[in-house]
């Protein structure tokens, strides 16, 4: 779990570096996850496919570090409400999924699964992000009063990630309507903790 | 969308059948989705692979039919409440997944959102049904006058689903707090449609 963000922030990114992510980018949006290769990205980046291999050990690496490392890591501003707070941030992994789609991260995510490497990545610098995220956005509500207890966080990032998870990867409905679902979400959840439907943490 | 069944349910599985089923699911248990093949699901049913040809065109095709067609068509038994009629078809929605896991279900979603036949079908057969079924509570509700108007099904599905969805093979938790995260569901999507969060059905 981390919680803390080196200083400065994320590495500033080289040409190269933002050459290969475009060409990502560029290949998913026309042709696909089974389109994309490492060939099919240094052709399309200008640049070698050793330069690719020298960052990247595998495709799936690849694809993983342009799709999801894209998350923005820091917590939304403080919107003066726990149900505000949740739905900036749930908008925002609306926005990241509908970028993606449904062929990309089903994709992704099996290749994710059938690698325990990246399994452990993609728990570690992905969904444990996440989930420390929702917990200063939580940590906010009690300081605020809105929440008098701290809720499950594993419980929470389920309820809180899973409907627009669901929208856009399982049942493949229009991205346009994930904000106003994103909404939804953060105004059943917000009443949700706020009424003790969730456990407290048990950690 | 299908919205009722043949006389006499489901039609009855021949011994053939029920030893490429019970196959699938050993390899699957013991190997993962990586490992499953024709080749494996033959040897272990103790069938010929030219059998399991006849009954479905691809490795993907069969996977399909044996992980996602268990799906119990049948709405849940009136429990005399939305709240409980919820809990009690995201619970068997819970075990399901459960049942598959993480790797079988992420690779099984990637191999269909790769092939438009089986999408077509993931989406008639499978996700449809949810929904019809998930129709057919909201009605029991409206009728016993727990809610004045019908949500929207796309919404309510993918509130009630993606919980679950989200616990079991996106965050790969425990399986064994399913059964809690689908009463904390159930509780949060009822409440959340009582209080009309949920926009009304635009059909």
């Amino acid at each position: 779990m981390r919680t803390s963000k080196s200083a400065g922030g994320r590495p500033r990114e080289s040409r190269v570096d933002t050459a290969i992510a475009a060409a990502v980018t560029g290949v998913l949006a026309e042709s696909g996850y089974a389109a994309l290769t490492v060939d099919a990205v240094a052709a399309r980046a200008g640049v070698s496919k050793a330069t690719i291999y020298r960052r990247f050990a595998t495709k799936q690496e690849m694809t993983f570090a342009v799709v999801l490392h894209d998350l923005d890591e820091a917590p939304p501003a403080d919107t003066g409400t726990l149900e505000g707070d949740l739905g900036a941030l749930i908008e925002r992994i609306g926005e990241q999924l509908s970028r993606s789609g449904s062929d990309v991260m089903t994709g992704l995510l099996a290749d994710i699964r059938a690698d325990a490497t990246l399994t452990e990545r993609f728990t570690t610098t992905y969904l444990a992000v996440e989930r420390s995220v929702i917990g200063e956005l939580l940590d906010r509500a009690i300081a605020r009063g809105d929440l008098t207890r701290r809720p499950d966080p594993a419980i929470t990032q389920a309820l809180l990630l899973g409907p627009l998870f669901a929208w856009i990867v399982v049942l493949d409905e229009d991205p346009a309507r994930a904000p106003e679902l994103a909404r939804i979400v953060a105004r059943m959840v917000s009443d949700a903790l706020a009424a003790g439907v969730v456990p407290a943490d048990p950690s």
